[in-house]
């Protein structure tokens, strides 16, 4: 995080005029831990008042760690997060700011993936999108594409070998058809990868850390189950991963960029902190980060989106009804604690009276304490 | 529409197999009005059960006056529609399947209109977005581009001449910045060009029909009042309204479309009839068709959205103090009747229990019948 | 031409680092006249000793002209032009910078007008694309699409009414296939329409004038002509000339423009003066500017090329058999004067021995005075 | 190859209508061996009289080796090769068709690249482009873009370490800009990836197997040397090969390949065999199979598109003084054998007439048999 640089940079409307036909970010990225009490260090320092701090959902959990710092230290100082993250992972909001980008990026890496399957025998066209713990960008890049026959997400557990696995299913699917799409979720299968790993010699490591992404790591599998039945494969392994984050937003982010934008300083200006802007029910919402934190967004695999999903790749669920039930009830606990609907409820609850700048908010959490007299 | 037409095609899956990839329509697509009996006499005569009706708010309307004779004959059909217009302009629903679509292609035609209007002195870009009665691709496409300087809708009246007028305001913003970007609703301006029309001498029709173009007309009095000035003018006029119909739908929509014709589907298997589909407030929700077809879905210019245009282009409103109170108080009573707040209080109010496996619906009408048993 | 203009601006590495990622001109362009004496004299005082002029057929007229003028008053000063222009008028070179791209754009047009026309009964579909006196746009847009049935330029003559006319051709076309694309050059039928000015009542300017648009002409002629025969017509007019202008130059283009730029300089660093660049024959020369502007690059329509356009739209030549050889004679003298052959000639013909850093060059014209000692 | 195929496909005007809008291949592929006896036995028992085999160097040795057959068999059979290859690698021609269109999609992945380096602290965006043993995609990419700081080619070898070498460059360039985007042909290294191979313990080939890739090879050794410098490195790797090998032909390549249709058939109607088509100096020529045969395509690292690729990225050839001499001489030993001027000078050696219908022959091979009377 750059809390802790010294050379800090004035965006004017002028420097910022253009970035919104870029890719990629302005301020630079970094990956890592960050340490909460320097950064708080920093912002008393400098003086500031009003802390936007963008990014998905780890970034979300740091914001609401400056948050109680500074609440803790007693310091006048908006905390507010933007959620930004094209894996749609953060909870309550409809979705992200990126998400329907990258979905629309996605498509021409899935294009790709069909045309290649289907020039070559036995062709399979295999690709890995983004998604380390939520598989919204497949799921939802997979509906929109209609030519997918096998999406795979972190939420869906599956079985590689035996009556009813994926293989099975996989060579079943190239037989009837003579080619097929299949999309995966960087973080599917990481169970499967993560055995596959202990039971190999672990002498060279560098070759084998490869086979680490989960698309690779597929390739392989599929290749072997192939060879070993003596069939023609074409495989070819597509990863859009960096041509899908640099593409610059699409219309519809814009413009919610902007209403996220508009919220969040009217949030700051009418004297709220500890809260994240978006949309909630297609309602422009203020809500705490205590809600945003206590879990994470996730493809709800028992409920009719995902259903739907199923009925377009026509794939099987993997899932025994046992396991199904099991999902249900894991899942209804969440949702019980984190949805829509129940922010709703809360707002209800608290029922207090908007401030008139602010009709469009659903909380006014009244432990939020407006920063400046 | 096709009703009357002998040669029907039978829809199947490999027919349809590429169409979401290409922009247009393979059914085919005409205007012009329709003859409700004669259409409910070839339904009945084929036999027909249930009729999906795709189209704007005029396809919507039609598709109300055949389920009425549908339902005055006592014949068993179901009749559904399914709200597909770029324009945005049927009420109640969030949004119509195509609207995303065109608001992104619309990007490109702002894009070239700002390079044109940079690269020469005093350069005008004007481009003109469809939109005859309501200006939501124009306001939508003016945010998300974020480079336009003045957005015209049909919603919101404008004067050309004298103090506070759009040619004063044209001269200023090219002065201070030395070229502009003017995005125009097709439908807006209307008044003003018919009394131009009416002024005219009409001998010679078929170069002044031309004019009835607000593009053409605006653009004409934009060079007329630089020339009276004497000033250098650089007037570039972009109508990319056959560019951005034909192309194929964005994911977003894909996935939109997905769902409308799932929840379309089910709805009629369930037993409902003379409904539309649509989201409403992010649910999916079945719409008595006498909801959607009582108004008009039109640009507020008295809410938040459009007040975050005219700080984003930074453009004058063009409106009296007056204006804006009346304007305030048409919508409201507009709003009153149609509002999405006014469809979650009619399902609160009829509260009936949903099917199983339709609860997703906010609507249960009680007065739609079963159309089979 | 910003040769009179004080405020000078210095390009660094960095202010041109992303240009060529944009479309128009970072420059500024304007039309019209320019003072070649003013200009020259501009030069003179400020010491510039090589100026590097980039335009089309008309600036390459004008970069001769300073030429002369700076070669008439004995100033030491390299004058060099660049052939960018979307048209590919400038005769003698293979391309010119720019039109790579504008072929390439112009296929999104192409492609809305064919999506326009199917999806309506008898559904025409016209694009208008850029070529005042030269039809390459047109020709090469239209043999890379294969979706044209008709394509109109400036150097092939029609008529509309009567047999083998026009508006048969089209009646006929639509009656056989439904629906039809048509691709006009700007320059088409000037003569035509010329004479319906004349005899049209010449009381209200401002409208008719707008039919000096090839484009509207021709749609209103085609709208008439069916209107007579009481037939269905579905006409969708498309003018993209400011979306293909205003995009960025594509991959191809900049490959050029990197071999333009690099040979420009050369050429000015090894003396040589009074020279445009370009491709001949696939290998980079220096031609004289007298070679470059004793005539205009225009489509031959006897040629193996336009031959190749007419067998793939299938459209008749609206020509008669005199009019053919008429035509051919007419283009071999303009052929023996200008042809790339005829540049190889020269060369051979002058034979002098290159600069070693020069051995692209195909020319090196004895009347060229180094500028620096 | 399809030529053992029962099952052959009648291609009517209808189900190549659209084909050229899509990528992939409607004929299909395959790779591997082909067995030249058969291919002829199949020609000659359908009784087919003309074969155009379509593909890049090796489809054209195959194709050489059919004719060699038929014309040993004395069956009369024209076979003519059709020059379509991304890679660019066969001679004599100015390009093949795909080529232009490979250019212009890497363009996307080197943007990609462009916007992951620029983000991040010490960005490395690394692409691996196509091009087993001719590195022009990679040349002419890097050469459009203008965004690549590091180009390697198999033409152009390079050293991994010590002074002067890959690494230290890569360093030293991280350090003056902060970041910096490498352009790899799937070809280059191969040398040094085969020794790496050797040196590593060959117990577990499956990991080590994509350590073939030279994009993950070349990145994990750019990891290793920062790992070791203890430097901050985000590398981002991206490999666009599919998605580039998928997209449908632009522009440019359509007009080509319409020439190369027409060519093909043409020089077929008129008796000629044993030729490829293709462009050569701008003009469309007949080249018998053995001038493409007897060598491949490369890319000329001492000729002046190489330096300016060099100048273009400012980065060092990796080649001695002396390595470039015999590189030099190596390079026109071959030139000698294969150049376009060759082909010129064989054209005037044999001078015979050409056919009227064939003007644009370059070559009328005397050894070539009429196949039909």
């Amino acid at each position: 995080m750059g809390f802790y640089s010294k050379n800090t940079v004035t965006l004017t409307r002028k420097t910022v005029d253009d970035i919104h036909k870029k890719g990629g970010t302005v301020l630079g990225t970094s990956r890592g831990g960050h340490d909460t009490i320097k950064i708080v260090d920093s912002i008393q320092d400098r003086g500031i008042n009003m802390v936007f701090i963008i990014g998905g959902d780890g970034t979300q959990k740091g914001a609401a760690a400056i948050y109680q710092e500074v609440k803790r230290r007693g310091y006048k100082c908006v905390v507010c997060g933007i959620p930004k993250t094209i894996d749609n992972d953060i909870p309550v909001i409809d979705k992200s700011f990126g998400f329907d980008s990258a979905v629309e990026e996605a498509q021409r890496a899935i294009n790709a993936a069909h045309v290649e399957a289907e020039s070559a025998e036995n062709g399979i066209g295999l690709v890995k999108l983004m998604g380390r713990y939520s598989g919204f960008i497949a799921q939802y890049a997979t509906l929109a594409s209609r030519d997918v026959d096998l999406c795979l997400i972190p939420e869906s557990p599956f079985y590689l070998d035996g009556h009813g696995g994926l293989l099975e299913f996989i060579e079943k699917r190239i037989k009837e058809y003579g080619h097929m799409v299949i999309v995966v979720a960087e973080g599917a299968g990481q169970d499967l990868i993560a055995q596959d790993m202990r039971s190999m010699d672990n002498k060279d490591a560098s070759g084998n850390k490869l086979l680490l992404d989960v698309g690779l790591w597929l390739s392989q599998k599929i290749k072997e189950h192939f060879g070993k039945k003596k069939k023609t494969l074409n495989l070819k392994y597509i990863d859009p991963t960096y041509m899908i984050r640099a593409i610059p937003s699409n219309a519809s982010d814009n413009v919610y960029c902007t209403l996220l934008a508009q919220c969040a300083v009217h949030g700051a200006m009418a004297g709220f902190t500890g809260y994240t802007v978006g949309l909630v029910n297609g309602r422009h919402a203020y809500i705490p980060f205590y809600k945003i934190t206590e879990c994470q967004n996730k493809v709800s695999i028992t409920d009719r989106m995902w259903a739907r999903l199923l009925s377009s790749t026509n794939q099987p669920s993997f899932l025994s009804k046992k396991d199904i039930e099991e999902k249900k009830e894991e899942e209804e606990l969440q949702v019980s604690a984190t949805s829509a609907d129940n922010v709703n409820s809360i707002t209800t609850r608290t029922g207090l009276g908007f401030s008139p700048i602010l009709t469009l908010s659903l909380y006014h959490p009244t432990f939020m304490k407006p920063p400046r007299k």
